[in-house]
C-alpha cells in the first residue's frame, strides 16, 4: 500500500462533531490513484477565465453572478487559500490577486502536490492545445501519469484524413498502437448519441456504410464531430476487443449534454452484454445517479463508480453523496477520481472532501459499531487505491496490456 | 435589504444539536419574497374540506386514514397550533375547533403575518372564483403582492370566445395586457403534455392549424382544456417575447400529472433555445427532481430553482431536501416559494421550515468552516429575497416591463 | 397491538448520539409484519452458495472480490453473529464455519426467532423447490404465514398445461383458487415487460390472441416465459377483480432487470386506473426511486410503499432511505417488508435495521419537537403493523376474501 506524507499545512483541520476520528488521520495519508483527470492550463488566468474553469457553467453570466457564488467556489476560497499562503476564505479578489503574484508553475505545485495523489489516469482527448501532458501534470506532484484514450477523437482523426476509406481498419490501427501505452479507453456517447446504446456489436457492413454516410456529410460541410451511435458502438466493441478497461462519462457535465440521456441505467444492455468479457467498465461521475450506478456496481460484477467531478462541486455536501454511493456498491467497486479540468485547485479540493467524505463514512460506522476499525481501514485502501490498481492492473504493469491477438 | 420583525411567538424554538446557531436570529430577520404561490380560502372548512387542501392528495380517503399523518399534517399542529392559542401538537380536532371559533380572516392574519414574507407572487390562473386576490392575501400579511400570469388559461378564454378565428392575434393581445401588470408568466404545461417540449418555436402555419383542431375538436363536445404541445409552446415563445420571467410547474403535484413527465431535465432542449435571450426561467418545485434542477441551474445562467410545495409536504425533513438543492445550484439561482394554496397554514409552515433548513444549512457550513459567516449572510439574504428581487427586476418596477416592442 | 419480546441478545446496543432513544424501546418491541419475504434455504451453503444469495449480485465474481465487502455483508457480521454466539463483526470465514457447526436449522431458528416478526406473508412463486414453505418459515420463528400468489407462474403453468385453449378460463380457474388462500397477488411485470403498462384492460380477443402466439412461440422452441404485456395486463385486471391487494415489483433486483423499467413512476396510468376500486397495490422495495413511490402513495389513496430488500442491502444507511421515504409517503401507507430470501441473516438484519431507522426517525423528531411523543408511538404501530393489517384486511380474516361473485 502506498502511503504518502501529507501536506504539513492541514487545510481540513475542523471541529470534531462526534469524538474521535480514527479514520482520518489514517486516510490522510493513503496515496490516492486518481484515475480520472484531464491536464491543467498553463499561464496567468483573468477572473473571467478562471470562472469559466471552476464549475460545469461556461462562464459567469448575467442572472447568477459570480461562480465563485457555489459550493465548489467557497470550497476553493476555503481548502486552497492557505495552500497559497492566505487565510482560509480569503475573498476572490484576494484569491486570484495572490495566484497572479506566485505564478502558474507554484500555484500548480502547491496544490497539486498537497493533494496526496501518487497517480494520475489523464484524459488526453479534450482540448490538449490547452491543457498539460499527463507527464507534466504529474510533474507539478511528483507523481505519476497515464493516459486515458478517448475512443471519439480516435474516429474524428481518422474519418479526417481517410474519409470513409478503410475507416474501419483505420480505427483498429490507431486504437491498437493507442493501447500499447494507454491505461484505458474513455467514451463520451453520453454528450453524442445518448447512453441509450443498442447493445449488440455493429456488423461490418452497417460501420462502414455509416463511415460513408458521416463522411458524405462532411463533404457537404458538417463539422467533423462524431455523433452516430453505430460508429461509436463499433468504438466501443474494439476497446472491449483490446481488452483495456472502458470509461464512460456519465451523469452531470456541461450544457452540451442533456442530462436525462445521460443516466447510466441506460447502459444496462450494454453492461449485460459486456459481462463476463474480462474488461472492467467504468462509470465515471454518476452524480446525480449516483444511487442508480451503485445498483449496477453491485449487480455487474466488472462495473466500477465514482463521484468525481461532483465531489469538488458540491462541496460541503461530499460526505452525503459518497455515503449514498456507498449503501449499494460493493466497497470493491468504488473509485477515486478528481475529475480535475484546467486549475489545480478542483485537484486539491476533490482529494480534500473525498478523503474527509471517506474518513467520516468510516469513522461514523465505527462510532456506531456498524463495523470494526479493522474492516473499515481495509476499506478506506481499497477505495482510495487498491481497486483502481487491481481494475486497471496498474502492479501488472498497467498500460501496454491492449491487443487485439 | 427588507428587515422585518418577526413575530414574538417563536414557533420554531427547539433545542440546539451543535453549538450555536448564528444564522438563525439573521434568517428569521429576512423578509422572504414568495415568488410562487396562490390564493386563500375564504370562509369555514369542515376536517374534509380541510384535509383536502392539505397535501397533494384529493381527499382523504378509505386506505390511508386522515391526511393529518403525514409530515405536513404534523407540521401544522405543531407549528401553527401556537399561533392560534394552542399548545403545539395540538390534535387535530382541537386545531379544527380552534381554527372556526377564531374565524378564517383571523386565522389568515395570524398565519400570514407570522410567515415573515413580505411580497407574494401569486398565480391567479387555477380556481380564481374559490381563492383570494392577489390583494386581498397581501392584505391579510400587510405585505406587496404581484399577479402571475398563467399562460394555458389565456389561450382557453380565446378559443372559448373565438374558436379558431384570430387565435394567434387573439393571445398576443391577451398576453401583451397581461404582462403590463404581471410579474411573471408560468405554464403548466407538465400537466397538460409534459415537459418533453420540442425546443423551437412552433411556425405560425402550424399553430393556426393547431388551434383549429382545437376549435373542432370542442365544437364536437371536447372539454374546453389546452392539451396541444404546439399551442403550448407558442405561448411559452409568446411569452419569451414579452421579455417576463417565465415559471414551470416541475416535479410531484396531485393526481392529475404523470409525474414521470414532471422530470425538469426534460426542458433541458428548452432552456438551451433559450439561453442568452434575457428571460429567466424559474424551475418550480421539482422535488423530487430538485438535485436534477440544482444541474440545470448550474450550467444554465437563465435559470432559477426552488423546492416549493415540497418544504412544507416534507415537514421534518425540509432542511436534507433543501441541502440537497444546495448541492449544485449556484447559490445566485436559488429562490424561496411557499408554493401555498387555499390554507394560510401553508404559507407559515412553509416559512418557517424553509428558514430553519436555510439557516441550519449556513450554520452547519460555519461550524464545520466550510464557509465564514460573512459568507453565509451574505447567501441568506440572497435566498430569501435578493435573488428574487434581481430575476424578477422587483427593484425596477417589476410587472409592467413586458412588451413586444 | 401485538407485542413480542425481543431477543434479550441485545444485538443494536450502539452509543447514543443524542441523548435519550425514547423510541427504541418501544419500537423493539412491536411484533412486525413482514408484508413481503420469500422461504430460505434448507442444509448447508459454502462460501459461494451463501455469498451468492447474500445480495443481487450473482455471485462473487472477478473484479469486486467477496460480497462480504458490501453493506450488506458487513450487517451480517455485525448483526449475527452473537446470535450465532461470535463476537460482532466476526470475519466472514469464522461466520461461514459457526453457522455449518450449528446446522441450518438452528441458524433459522436463532435468526428468525430474533427478527420480532409475527406475520410473514411468503411469496411463494419464485424457485419454490429449493425454498421452505410459508409454513416451514414461520414455524423457525413460531409466527404466522400468509401466502402471496404470483401471477405470471400460474399463466406460465396454464400454457404449459393447456396451451392456449381456454387459456383465460384457466387462468381464471387457477387464481381464483389461489385467491381462496393468498393474503395477496404479487406482478413481477417489471422483470418481464418493464413497469410502462397500459392502464386499460385488455379486450378478451386480444387477450387469446396473444395467448395463441405465446402457444405458438413455444411450440417452435421459446421457453416458457410470460414476457407479454398484454398477458400481464390480463393477469394484474383478473387480480384487480379478485380483490385481493396486488404487490408489484419496483426499484432494484438482480442483473436480469432494466432498473430503468422499474421506476414505479411507470405505474403511474395503472394506478390512476385502479383508484377507487377496492384493491389496494404495494409497490415493493422502491429504492432507488422511493421518494418517487412516496409521491404516489400520498396522491393514491390505494398505493402503500415500502423500502424492503433495500434495508438490508444498504446497511448503516438504512435510517437515510427510510427517512427519504417517510418524506413524501403518509404514515398511513408505508410497511414493512424484509424481502428475505434464502438466508435467514436477511430477515434479522432487515427486521433489526428497519427498527432502529424506524426508531432513530421518531426520537429525532420528538428531539427537534417536530412532533409529540404519542404521534410517534402511533405512527411506529402503523409502520411496523397496523398498515399491513388494515391494508390486507389480517384482521377480517385476511386471505380468502378474493372471489369473482
Amino acid at each position: 500500500m502506498a502511503v504518502m506524507a501529507r501536506s504539513s499545512d492541514d487545510t481540513s483541520a475542523r471541529p470534531s462533531r462526534s469524538g474521535e476520528r480514527r479514520l482520518e488521520e489514517l486516510v490522510g495519508q493513503i496515496a490516492f490513484v486518481d484515475h480520472h483527470c484531464h491536464g491543467i492550463v498553463r499561464g496567468p488566468l483573468d477572473r473571467t477565465g478562471f470562472e469559466s474553469l471552476l464549475c460545469e457553467a461556461d462562464a459567469p453570466g448575467r442572472w447568477h453572478g459570480t461562480l465563485f457564488d457555489t459550493q465548489v467556489g467557497l470550497a476553493v476560497r476555503r481548502l486552497c487559500s492557505p495552500l497559497l499562503g492566505l487565510a482560509p476564505h480569503a475573498p476572490a479578489e484576494d484569491y486570484l490577486a495572490r495566484r497572479a503574484e506566485l505564478g502558474s508553475d507554484e500555484v500548480a505545485r502547491r496544490l497539486l502536490g498537497g493533494a496526496g495523489i501518487s497517480e494520475f489516469f489523464v484524459d488526453t482527448g479534450f482540448r490538449p492545445d490547452r491543457l498539460t501532458s499527463p507527464d507534466e501534470l504529474a510533474a507539478c506532484a511528483a507523481a505519476s501519469a497515464w493516459e486515458i484514450a478517448r475512443l471519439e477523437p480516435v474516429a474524428e482523426e481518422v474519418i479526417a484524413t481517410h474519409r470513409a476509406d478503410d475507416f474501419v481498419e483505420a480505427c483498429l490501427d490507431r486504437l491498437t498502437s493507442a493501447a500499447v501505452t494507454a491505461i484505458a479507453f474513455k467514451s463520451i456517447a453520453a454528450y453524442r448519441v445518448g447512453l441509450d446504446l443498442a447493445p449488440d456489436r455493429p456488423p461490418a457492413d452497417e460501420v462502414a456504410a455509416a463511415a460513408t454516410r458521416w463522411a458524405a456529410a462532411i463533404e457537404r460541410g458538417a463539422p467533423i464531430r462524431l455523433a452516430d451511435e453505430t460508429l461509436i458502438r463499433f468504438l466501443i466493441w474494439t476497446a472491449v476487443d483490446l481488452g483495456l478497461p472502458i470509461q464512460f462519462h456519465t451523469g452531470f457535465g456541461d450544457a452540451d449534454a442533456d442530462l436525462g440521456r445521460c443516466d447510466p441505467l441506460l447502459l444496462a444492455p450494454l453492461l449485460r452484454a459486456t459481462a463476463g468479457g474480462g474488461v472492467p467498465i467504468m462509470l465515471l461521475h454518476t452524480y446525480p445517479f449516483h444511487r442508480h450506478a451503485g445498483c449496477l456496481a453491485q449487480v455487474f460484477d466488472h462495473v466500477f463508480v465514482d463521484v468525481g467531478l461532483a465531489v469538488q462541486n458540491v462541496g460541503s455536501r461530499a460526505g452525503q453523496v459518497v455515503a449514498e454511493l456507498l449503501e449499494l456498491a460493493p466497497f470493491g467497486s468504488v473509485l477515486f477520481s478528481s475529475d480535475g479540468y484546467g486549475l489545480p485547485e478542483l485537484f486539491h479540493v476533490s482529494a480534500t472532501l473525498f478523503r474527509r467524505a471517506l474518513s467520516d463514512f468510516l469513522d461514523e460506522g465505527v462510532e456506531d459499531d456498524a463495523w470494526s476499525e479493522r474492516d473499515a481501514v481495509r476499506i478506506a485502501h481499497l477505495i482510495a487505491a487498491e481497486n483502481a490498481r487491481r481494475a486497471y492492473g496498474l502492479d501488472d504493469g498497467g498500460a501496454g496490456r491492449g491487443s487485439l491477438a
